[in-house]
C-alpha cells in the first residue's frame, strides 16, 4: 500500500483530521495514511517544517507527505508539490517547504492559484496527494514554478576556531533540538578539544546516549538526525537551562 | 475493508481507545478503525454530537460510527443503532444522537437494556458495530425502538429581516462556528445588504476563505460543513471577541 | 496482518511515533501498528506499566507490544524481550517489565549490551519487535536472561478482616483505579457485609456501573480488570476526594 503521511495543526479536539482522512479514503480505500504530528503550533511554519524535517527520511522513498500547517494561505498564497531527496510534499506556498530540508527542491510544480474554500487541505490537496501517491507524475498535476516563497533558515556560523547555531526546536521532553550538525562538527574538530556553551553551562565532552549521565544531569550529542541535542536527563532542558526556541549554542575549538 | 469510526471522551492518556480497538480487531481483523476525536469533553453530549456531526457525512455512506461519549448510561439508558442519511451510528441512548444531525433518524432500534458493564463501548457496543460493519441489518440486532431520548437543538430564528443563531462549536484553533445554515442564509439575503453582528462587533461582508483578510483580522464564512464560522486569522476569535459556546450571533438584512 | 502495539512517553507534539512507524513499515509493509499510549508521563514506569498492563490481554496472543517508556537506559541497562501469558513485549530493562503484569515472565532474552544511539525504541527495538511479530521465537533474537530488573509492586494486604491497596492509577476522567483484585475480594467477602473506606468517605455497598448512580455521585466498583475503581460520575474523584497516586484505600470486613 502506498503511503501518504499527515503533519498538520489541526489538533486531536475536532475532526478536521478524520474530515481529511475520511476524503482521502474515499479517494483511494487502499491507501496507508501516517500520523505525523497534528500538534504543530497553529500556523507556525517553523514547527511544522522542523517536524516534517525529522521525520521524512525515515519513510520509504516516494512517500507524500501532506501538510497542512498554515494551510489557509493569503490571496496571493499557492498550492504546490515539491520534490526533495526523492520525497513529495504537498501543501501552501508559504515558505514552510524552503524550510524542510537542506537540500534545493529538485522539482516544484504549482497546483492551484488560490481556488476559494476554508479547508484547502480536504478540498485541494487530498486529491493531488492520493494522485502523486498512485505514481501520478508531479508534472502531470501542475505546472513548473520557479517563484516557491522562500525563508532563510536560521544560520549556522561555522569556522575552524567556533560553530554557532541556534535551539531550532524544544521536544515534548524539554529537549533542546539545534541546527548545529555532526558533520560540520566531525570536520572541524579533528584532533581538537572543544568547549559548549549552552546559556550559561560550559560542557567539554559530549555524550553518545543520555544513557551515559545520571538523572539530573546535562547530556549533550548528536541525536538520530545528526544534530546537536542538549537535554537533562529525567528533567526539562528548556526550564532549567532557561533557553528557549531560537537561543544561541556554540562549540569553541581550543587549538 | 469496512470503516469503523471511533468518537469518544476517553482521552490520549489511558488505554481506553487501545482496548476497544483490540476488542474490535479480534472480533473482525480486516476492519479499517478510523479515530474521530477522543478528546471530546468528557461527558459532553453537544461536544460529541457536533464533532461526529461535522465529519460523517465525508466517509463512505454504510460506515458504522461508534460513539462512546457519556457512554455509562444511566440505570433507564439503553443502547442503541440509528440510521441516518445511510450512516450507522451506535452508542447510548443518551440524547447525543438527536444531535448530531439535521435529518431525522431513518431508523433506530434497542441493543441492549442495560447489561450491567462498567465498559460498555467495550463489552456491548464493539460486537454490535462489527455485526454492523459486516452488512448485518439493523433490525437484526435489536428491536424497533419508538422512544428515543431527544434534545431540542438550539434553535435558529430565521425571518425576512433576520437570522438569529448561536456559536455552537469553538474548535483548536478558537475559531467560532455557529448553527446558522447558509441555505437559509442564501434564500433570505437575496439582492439584500446584511449586517452581521458578533458579540460588539459588526461586519457587513462575508468572506471566502480566511486568506481574504490579513493576519489579526476578522473572518466570516460559511465554512466546509455550511455553517457560519467566525475566526480571527493566526488568533483566536474566542478570546478576541469575548464569546462563548451558546453566545448569541445574527445577520440583519437591510431592505 | 500481524499486530505491533505501541506504548511510550514520547507525546504527540514531536515526530518520534512517526519515525518509529516509518522504520516498523520500512522493514514490514504488512505490519499493523495499534498506538496504546504515548502520553505516559516522561520516564514514569509505573503510569508506562499500568497502561500497557491494562491493555494488552485484549490483544490476540502473540501480539508484540513494544514499550519507549524511559527507554534510552542507563550504562548498565539492556533492551530485553519479555513473554508474559503469551503476550510478548520488548523494552529497556528498566524494571516496567517486572510490574506489567501479576504472572512471572515465562522467558527473558537479552537483546543488545547497550548499544549507542540516542533513539533505542527505532536503532534496537523496531527490528526485533518486526523478527518477532513474524513468529522468529525469543531465543532466536537473545540469550536468556535471568536478571532482569524487578521492582516489587506495591502490595495489597488481605486477611479474613480487612484489605488493604493503594491506588495504582487516576485516569483521564479523575477515575481512582487501585490494585484491589475483585478475586480476593470474592473470596474473602462471602456472606459478610464491608466497609469500603476511601479518604474520609465510607461506602458501605458496590455498584455494578456507574450508570446505578447519578451525577455527582460516588460509584465504587470493580472494573473491566478485575480492579476496585472509585469515581465520582460527571466530576473527577482524584481531585473531590483528595486522593493521589498511592493513596491507601480498604475494605474492611463486618462479622
Amino acid at each position: 500500500m502506498a503511503i501518504v503521511t499527515l503533519t498538520s495543526d489541526f489538533g486531536h479536539r475536532d475532526a478536521y483530521v478524520a474530515i481529511l482522512k475520511a476524503t482521502l479514503l474515499t479517494l483511494e480505500p487502499n491507501i496507508n495514511i501516517i500520523d505525523i504530528s497534528h500538534e504543530v503550533e497553529p500556523a507556525n511554519i517553523a514547527h511544522g517544517a522542523f517536524v516534517i524535517g525529522s521525520a521524512y527520511a525515515n519513510f520509504p522513498k516516494k512517500t507524500v507527505h501532506l501538510i497542512a500547517v498554515d494551510s489557509l494561505g493569503t490571496p496571493d498564497n499557492k498550492f504546490i508539490a515539491v520534490e526533495i531527496d526523492e520525497h513529495i510534499f504537498i501543501g501552501a506556498d508559504n515558505g514552510l517547504m524552503s524550510l524542510i530540508s537542506e537540500f534545493e527542491p529538485d522539482r516544484v510544480v504549482l497546483i492551484s492559484e488560490g481556488e476559494k474554500t476554508s479547508f484547502p487541505a480536504k478540498d485541494i490537496l487530498a486529491a493531488q496527494a492520493i494522485k502523486l501517491s498512485n505514481g501520478t507524475a508531479l508534472d502531470d498535476i501542475g505546472t513548473e514554478y520557479l517563484e516557491m516563497k522562500k525563508f532563510l533558515k536560521r544560520s549556522v556560523k561555522a569556522n575552524k576556531e567556533e560553530i554557532v547555531g541556534h535551539v531550532a526546536h524544544i521536544d515534548h521532553f524539554g529537549n533542546l533540538i539545534t541546527n548545529i550538525l555532526k558533520r560540520d562538527f566531525d570536520i572541524l574538530s579533528k584532533d581538537k578539544k572543544y568547549t559548549i556553551g549552552i546559556g550559561k553551562e560550559y560542557i567539554y565532552e559530549l555524550n553518545y546516549s543520555p544513557s551515559e549521565v545520571d538523572a539530573g544531569d546535562c547530556f549533550v550529542l548528536f541525536n538520530h538526525m545528526g544534530l546537536l541535542e542538549i537535554g537533562i536527563k529525567n528533567g526539562r532542558a528548556d526550564q532549567l537551562l532557561g533557553l528557549e526556541f531560537d537561543s544561541p549554542v556554540w562549540i569553541k575549538f581550543n587549538n
